[in-house]
């Protein structure tokens, strides 16, 4: 079946239907009922009679016709079998309103299993359990007991409405109702509960491709198939439907693997923030966020860029939303000399005409008048318009006028910085007008629009160009294959090779003369490293030497680190002693892949020594990333001025790392999980046309090949 | 007169009044009418006859009686005489509405200066001009022309009223309209506009000192007369009345200064923020922010510290909230076994009773239940309770138990994930019960309570001591006195030395011969450095040599600095080379005075190289500070780790540095605005139980003596 079919079903029966109110299944048939349900309600209940003034039937097998939908309200242990009735007598879909399943401790989790076999086993597709419904404002239909819903759903331009799907069914039916408040429209209110076969992604993908839809607003806590997540959320990005997104439980997450740098500081929480970035989705933090966002985003064109004029009559309220402003990364540019003239005109003597634009509550011009004069500045991305629009009068004057300048290629947007009276409000909804009821709020979906905006012209194309995964070299994937667990310097080394990525010269001896030799070749000074898969902190084992400068102190080197080495831990394997020369001086980063389970690989990069320790000042983006894209992750780090050269440094190499990074994340991304975790720390950043130089490495590879 | 006087008039004349509310003066009188204003009211207009259904006076010498209170509504060129008469007739207070005065341009500031000249003479005691005049809910006088006032002004228990002092009369009207729609009550709202006489701080002080006012909300820009503020929020923080502040205009400030690495980094906004905070102001960014937080510290008791259970009745909502709460600081401690199997017998199997705790929707308990298992847990500081109290069931069943509950010594804050309906608003406020309407919003407010509780235990007794300022040695005053400009390292030290800092042994010499001898004295390895008040960077000019072994090195180090330096800057005073010992090794950190004009002298840490000059981690606290302030001050540092010792680095003396820090802010306290400005950079600090080296420094004496 469809999901459009499922969420406008021609007919329904509601199984556990009851009289009353104080019952689910007596308060969802009064909620579709009071809600003008369009279709053929059908209760079902063992004592037959009537119920809420409709015949009800004794069992699913004596309903008179076949509906397209069936609602279930049964205590949780006779949840299954009334699915398979429902399957039994060809209903397509059901959505399950009881709880005690899989939230509810072992013997629910065996329920819901038992459930899952069911619907396997039948083929009926199944929404819930635990779930609260839903509301699909457009085919009348509010099958849910959310006491939310009796509210009334208003009207958007086609093609204009919001969805929401969420995971907490409290939540969305809040979302609604309270963006019901601020003038949204809505299309489609889904809780998706348990999951335990139609998903939450299911559902977003069907209202991403659904005509009325303009954009989703979700809340989950936990993604249980990721692909299908991110493949509706690549769908939206195609379509320009912002996915506006709440991902809460982040500050139960914090579980991290230590067997490297990068593993303690990648975590699925960063690279689920990094892959859903790069998809487009926008993230907030609080209902009122989303609301505001997606008022911005559905009622109003994008922004080009960041440049707004604010526009107010109340002085304070200028000064304090260009701060506002400042601190949500917008800019004020100053108005031109004839503008301002102009704006002069229509504003008394203590008015300011620069920006922010305070034409004081004496303005002879109003709103209308300033826009006018400023909508076409080619210098703005957008205006913001602070007024009180308390009292209907200035609505009145000269509302109509503001909504039609706002209606072309710039975002406006309104704010009233005094509460919207009722009847200033119903003269806003039939204006078409969007006010923000918060200073912030406003600025903020202004800030999400530009974000989005860079989004469409920066990252979309690239998402959707679909490049085909980079290929790995059949010598990489062989020592992927034939590996396990940490491997030693070299080993990680031979993996970076194998994959193109350039390395300094470097041997692995067994004896001190081969190490000679080696230096000799090389050139000095030299370094000399213990090499050993169970010595993954080799300075700390003393069994690293910096700087030898000819062949006598590699000798002696040679024999000092095994010594320590084999003291630091005993029954280590040790492969040999690696013989490089000592690097040039540069910046020291540490260059990292990570893998996670659900998100795929992630390239992660710092700069070295305190930066990410103490500071944990490291950028993170999904595998893999272009030369351009490494550039931008580098130079989006706190400390990025170090790359430029600052306390009389030379600048550093960016353009080399930039290569370096690219490469590394191509290899995380044609590796696959198998590569789990890949540390290059520390890499040397030479000097400008000097390069980089990857001193040490380490890889973890994961359990087994896919 | 007194401002209660001035702000509850027994009798008004209205100068500049008139019929209809098409101008200030009548719909001030409209205004004044329609809230019911107790007193005589008695409008002058030379045209005399009857307004608004009162006799009007065509002079102010035709008043019947003396009125406490003249509300000025004529044009600017008007309003100094209008004030001369008034001052004539003996009234003793007059509010100006008037426009074009300080705020329009060179005229208008003639314009002020005259009035500010009339108001010399004549002793009247003005306020404004450009206000939006005052409401006094208390004394039923609405002396204004917002149209704001007209909302019922609501009612609170005694000594629970909110008052608001705005230099925006928009913004301060907009805080009671929307304050009042959030449930709060207010005393009175008080619009200064330009202070040509009374100030903002003068009605701050009045509020703070009155007895019905708990909290003072202020929005301003500029504060004409920071000692009278800061004596105001001094007497507020003794009479534990929180003021919550608005400080808009930060975004165009940015000037700064650049004489030293201090005058880079402090300026006017961050000694503004570092001294309120002192004072336990509290600063919001947003309207709502304002509201909630006023809610928080005037409807609850404060809580003891940070740790907050949750409980809801939306699982979703428990969780996000739970991330709300980590993201400002507040933690979830796990309840205890014994209240959670207590917990779990008012919920279905599928609750939770950890922390956060979800009862369900399905609770049996409900919020009350569990609100008496929870509110005596030790380790709990205070509660939120997020339900959903869209509609009044769950208000009439348990409402008013959970107020009562709420009525103890821990906060027990409310927060509705679904809006409020309004019979469930006047349900709530019959029970006296305060409901927050976003979730960061609760949190936050619960957030500022904390710290406020934070700031009267920890900060406030100092605050009140008034310990007398630290007084400066003679030979620092001297030296203070005596020079001008910015001071040479050998000048700094010699202040810093009278003012009682230590310093490493150091000598300055004329030629090589007395350097070579100063260095044998002091001891190899040496540093020589040219002196001289025109080199502040000598490390650029090439004037410094290190790390000298013997006195060759010093002999020919002292030849090529002082042709380095006059290479470098031809026409520098030289006052000749010093030699010291060669620092040991430690961390580098920076130390810093910057005396702000308004908020006085502050001191400035940071750790030296990357951290202060890239990275922007410096903290300020106004001077003095003693150890404990001073070793907080050092600890807030993003980079504090590194005095631990990390990454295999001893522990730094920090004991040694925050004595330092203490002592350079108290010379900073004791030297006035005399010293402008002083850098310690380097201040090298050794492992613990070495002390701190200062390497060298650099003093800006400010314009004369005071």
């Amino acid at each position: 079946m469809t999901l459009a079919r499922f969420l406008a079903p021609r007919g329904i029966a509601l199984i556990g239907a009851s009289e009353g109110t104080a019952k689910i299944g007596g308060k969802v048939m009064a909620t579709l009922i009071g809600r003008g349900y369009p279709g053929r309600l059908m209760p079902v209940n063992p004592r037959g009679g009537t119920l809420h003034g409709l015949p009800a039937y004794a069992r699913v097998a004596d309903l008179p016709e076949t509906p397209d939908l069936a609602l279930i309200a049964v205590p949780a242990p006779l949840v299954a079998g009334a699915v398979e009735e429902c399957a039994a007598a060809g209903i397509p879909g059901a959505l399950v309103f009881s709880s005690g399943f899989g939230e509810a401790g072992e013997a629910g989790e065996r329920l819901q299993a038992g459930l899952r076999d069911t619907i396997r086993r039948t083929g009926i597709r199944v929404a819930g359990p635990n779930a609260e419904g839903f509301l699909n404002t457009r085919a009348g239909t509010a099958a849910t007991f959310s006491p939310a819903v009796h509210v009334d759903p208003g009207s958007a331009p086609p093609g204009r409405d919001i969805g929401v799907v969420s995971q907490s069914g409290g939540l969305g039916f809040a979302f609604y109702n309270r963006g019901r408040g601020a003038g949204l429209s809505f299309g489609h209110v889904v809780s998706v509960g348990n999951q335990v076969d139609l998903t939450l992604s299911d559902f977003l993908r069907h209202l991403v491709e659904e005509d009325g839809t303009a954009a989703v607003m979700v809340y989950l806590e936990s993604i249980p198939d990721v692909p299908a997540f991110l493949a509706a959320a690549r769908e939206a990005a195609r379509r320009g439907k912002p996915i506006i997104l709440a991902k809460a439980g982040r500050s139960e997450a914090g579980r991290r693997a230590a067997a490297s740098h990068t593993g303690a500081l990648a975590g699925s929480a960063e690279a689920a923030d990094a892959v859903l970035a790069r998809h487009g989705v926008i993230r907030a933090d609080d209902q009122d966020e989303m609301i505001d966002i997606a008022a911005g985003l559905t009622r109003h064109p994008l922004p080009k860029g960041r440049r707004v004029a604010v526009i107010s009559t109340s002085g304070g309220t200028a000064v304090w939303m260009a701060d506002a402003c400042a601190r949500f990364g917008l800019e004020l540019p100053e108005i031109d000399p004839e503008r301002q003239a102009r704006l002069r005109a229509i504003m008394p003597d203590f008015g300011s005409p620069a920006n922010p634009v305070d034409l004081t509550a004496q303005t002879s011009g109003g709103f209308a008048a300033a826009l006018e004069i400023l909508i076409d500045a080619p210098y703005l991305d957008g205006l913001i318009v602070a007024g009180s629009f308390t009292h209907t009068a200035r609505l009145k004057s000269e509302g109509a006028r503001m909504v039609e300048l706002s209606r072309g290629e710039k975002p406006v947007l309104f704010y009233s910085y005094a509460p919207v009276a009722d009847d200033a409000r119903a003269l806003m909804d039939r204006l078409g007008m969007h006010g923000f009821a918060t200073m912030t709020g406003c600025v903020r979906a202004f800030r999400a629009m530009a974000d989005h905006a860079a989004f469409r012209a920066d990252v979309l194309p690239g998402l959707l160009a679909e490049a085909p995964a980079p290929s790995l070299a059949p010598e990489a994937r062989a020592i992927l294959d034939d590996s396990a667990g940490t491997l030693s310097e070299s080993a990680t080394k031979r993996l970076l090779a194998a994959a193109g990525i350039a390395l300094p010269a470097e041997r692995l001896v067994r004896d001190a003369e081969e190490a000679v030799a080696a230096a000799g070749a090389i050139g000095f000074p030299a370094v000399l490293k213990v090499q050993s898969p169970d010595l993954p902190h080799k300075t700390e084992a003393g069994a690293v030497a910096l700087n030898l400068p000819d062949a006598a102190a590699v000798r002696a080197a040679h024999a000092r680190i095994l010594a320590a080495a084999r003291a630091h831990a005993p029954g280590a394997r040790i492969e040999g002693v690696s013989v490089a020369p000592m690097a040039p001086p540069g910046l020291e980063v540490i260059v990292g892949l990570k893998h996670d389970r659900d998100f795929g690989p992630a390239v992660v990069v710092g700069l070295g020594g305190i930066h990410v320790e103490i500071l944990r000042d490291v950028a993170l983006a999904p595998a893999p990333v272009d030369a351009d894209g490494a550039r931008a992750l580098l130079l989006s780090l706190r400390a990025a001025a170090l790359f430029r050269g600052a306390r009389g440094a030379p600048p550093a190499d960016l353009e080399a790392l930039a290569g370096l990074v690219a490469r590394v994340s191509a290899l995380g991304a044609a590796a696959g999980p198998r590569l789990a975790e890949l540390d290059l720390n520390p890499v040397f950043v030479h000097p400008a046309g000097g390069g980089v130089t990857v001193a040490d490495a380490v890889a973890v590879i994961g359990d087994a090949p896919p």
